[in-house]
């Protein structure tokens, strides 16, 4: 492991758009390091291809971000952090932070009844990644999981609180919440934009984990810890990277940064 | 043009599984004619993406079946259609044929008022490519459109007859059948999936017109003009070419094709 500079930026990567919900939580925490973002907007979404297609893929995204000089990668989509995290972690000679681990910590960390909900898409819950994240710091919590695969398109639509947002929820938890649950690990980066939707269908007894902010604290964690956290205190530089600018992108992206957007850069692969 | 041997296949293409639908189609109309299928399942949905992204797709799959040495291209996706019809039609030295103007010829076909509704993606709606087609034919004709992204993800949940859908489907047409039409095109290939329930949202005085359908009509029409069906009266040869086999490929794919789906090959891009 190589030492890098602490006034480089930190890397963030996604599939797309829901990875600006982790860089939001990362101004927020950390309002002085610069952060560079990729979003793989062309090839949106991966929750729905093979493991070997999201490997392949990642591994081009972390070779990009390492090439412009990170100080430290967070793998912020769930479903790359699933099934790739250790390719990236063998690949790159800075650390390597994902959302799973972040928002595995967090359910710990707030469950007393030791029974978690986990959600996410169908690859993310397929590759039982929480579950192996959650028993490998606490054996003893009992994990049941869904895949939702309409949330994100529903997020994407804008449909925060509309009514066939609500049943689709209702739909998907109800076997969740049938299991006198007390956490439930919002598993996707598109998810905490639901928030507000989703804790009215589970109700006030159900205490929700959004994996962006446990990412802002890990990270802050590990600079300090490392050293590495950026000793100016001038306002940061921040850059977006993607494959293709899409329909709505600006819409859409400002809404899940809750800010503008600008220094967007269009990657062709 | 060059004047292709009339036992080659059948090139169809799509951005997914999505043009299976307009497969079953040609196989139920024309059960003698060889298909070569391509879904570009690595890369769905196309719908999102931009016009340049598109157009330098539908090249790399247009190319690849040529390869092939089919004796007609069908461009199965109303996405690549809309926005990148033309592109195929420059590079093909076989005729080509796409499902736009398929749906649009059996608008007009179908509509006595004159008053036509258009659904389907972002990005065929935005491209305005079911008017422009409906009016080179016939400019009296006035066109409603409405896009619903989320039907395409509720389609591929299976969601087929259920009360999210009716919802979905309710609030997406609700501008469409103020507007007095008699004529509804189902502009995407997910939607022939949906046809029970859009006829009951949409009521008995509106007709669907199933852009599949009228593309084997089309392509029916076009082999015997051009005198290129197949002489031979044996069982046809069947080939599916996908760039990645996602999670739940077998089962959405059967769905949509209505049969058992075999000579699946993976094409790594």
């Amino acid at each position: 492991m190589m030492n890098p500079n602490s006034s480089n930026p930190i890397g963030v990567f996604d599939s797309g758009v829901g990875g600006l919900t982790v860089v939001r939580a990362l101004m927020e925490r950390l309002p002085f390091e610069n952060i560079v973002y990729f979003g793989d907007t062309a090839r949106v979404p991966y929750g729905v291809k093979s493991v070997e297609t999201i490997a392949h893929y990642t591994t081009q995204i972390a070779e990009f971000l390492l090439a412009k000089e990170v100080k430290l990668l967070v793998v912020a989509c769930n479903t790359m952090a699933a099934v790739a995290s250790q390719v990236v972690k063998d690949l790159s000679p800075v650390p390597v932070l994902d959302v799973i681990d972040a928002g595995a910590l967090g359910a710990i960390a707030t469950t007393a009844k030791k029974q978690v909900g986990v959600i996410g898409t169908p690859t993310t819950i397929n590759s039982n990644a929480y579950a192996r994240a959650i028993h490998q710091y606490e054996p003893e919590v009992r994990i049941f999981s869904q895949a939702c695969p309409l949330l994100v398109p529903l997020v994407e639509e804008g449909w925060l609180d509309h009514p066939v947002t609500r049943l689709t929820a209702q739909e998907y938890l109800k076997p969740v919440l049938a299991q006198d649950i007390d956490t439930l690990v919002l598993g996707c980066t598109h998810y905490p934009l639901l928030k507000p939707l989703l804790q009215d269908v589970v109700g006030p007894g159900v205490r929700l984990v959004d994996s962006a902010e446990a990412m802002a604290e890990e990270t802050a964690a590990l600079l300090t810890e490392m050293n590495l956290s950026n000793p100016q205190r001038t306002a940061p530089h921040y850059d977006f990277f993607v494959t293709d600018v899409p329909l709505r992108f600006q819409t859409i992206g400002e809404r899940f940064l809750g800010r503008t957007l600008s220094n967007v850069h269009v990657v062709k692969w």
